[in-house]
């Protein structure tokens, strides 16, 4: 998506080798447009697939995932880290986060899934695929099916993106980076 | 604002005197269409104010606050409740949870606030109003105003929009909740 490649390549910066920080506009800061446009391409690209939900985990994902929601004019869930101290009754599972270093668990109500759900689960970034894997078992575990992940962007030097694939998910991403090197952002 | 008044009532539960459970629809499940129209709703609200940034706190506040970003054409900056580890600037305060009973930290990078802004802070809940003065108080360190605060739903029964009043913030409330006495649920 140019749009989204121009916005990192103004407005992101490379910390280090595998750190893009894009938190003027996608992440700490939000550019509205930005992100409905994402939403809508997203709808582009699953375009004929029958999709009845959008699903992420907080807080990231939330912007990206309402974007994406009101595209495909579907509710969004997203996965709570905590759970509220008003729901008794849902699915959880743990995910191991490469960047803390640490698990943190997920849940989401059992009211919000169910076994005819189609759903495409979305998020901000994706580096090893835990969390969309974390968010894909809930699915499964309600009977659902995951049709596919839409990706902002894609950390192509991590393997994220080939995991999804051998466990049967389709991964659309708006950009993929290959190298963070030298503070220099290059696309594939 | 009568829709979401209806959504309340139709979807939303009265757990005790004190708990709406409205996770079906604004905070856990979200209505995209709902969000994008309160976002509305607030521009309405507020038309004539110039407004540059609208302001939140993950979780719960960042679909609220993109639907109103985007019918302002604004950015939006949600306040973080840990610090990132790529964010080594930033303001910083305690809120005082009484959810929670216990105080939290939030912080806004430093890039994201400045003197010039004119701030709407908007927010799914109001109670006793401290999370919308902690982010008056970041805003303020800034040097910045805050324009006022839209909340979609305040708990009328709690001191929250009082208090925001004696603090010379103008809150604006799409659904006043006076009492959810005995499962029911009355507006002002």
């Amino acid at each position: 998506m140019k749009l989204l490649k121009d916005y990192i390549l103004n407005n992101g910066k490379s910390i280090n080798s595998k750190v893009l920080k894009v938190d003027s506009f996608l992440n700490h800061q939000i550019d509205p447009v930005l992100m409905m446009k994402i939403g809508e391409e997203f709808k582009r690209r699953f375009e004929g697939e029958k999709i009845n939900k959008i699903l992420t985990i907080e807080a990231s994902g939330i912007a990206i995932g309402l974007a994406a929601a009101y595209a495909f004019n579907v509710p969004l869930v997203f996965a709570k880290k905590k759970v509220p101290s008003t729901m008794d009754d849902f699915y959880t599972t743990q995910v191991f986060s490469f960047t803390k270093n640490k698990d943190y668990t997920i849940c989401i109500g059992k009211e919000f899934l169910n076994k005819e759900d189609r759903i495409l689960i979305v998020d901000d970034f994706l580096a090893m695929g835990n969390a969309v894997l974390g968010l894909k078992k809930l699915v499964e575990n309600a009977g659902g099916k995951v049709i596919g992940a839409g990706i902002a962007i894609t950390k192509g030097f991590q393997d994220g993106e080939n995991i999804l694939k051998e466990n049967g998910i389709r991964v659309e991403s708006l950009a993929v980076v290959d190298s963070l090197e030298n503070g220099e952002i290059h696309f594939r």
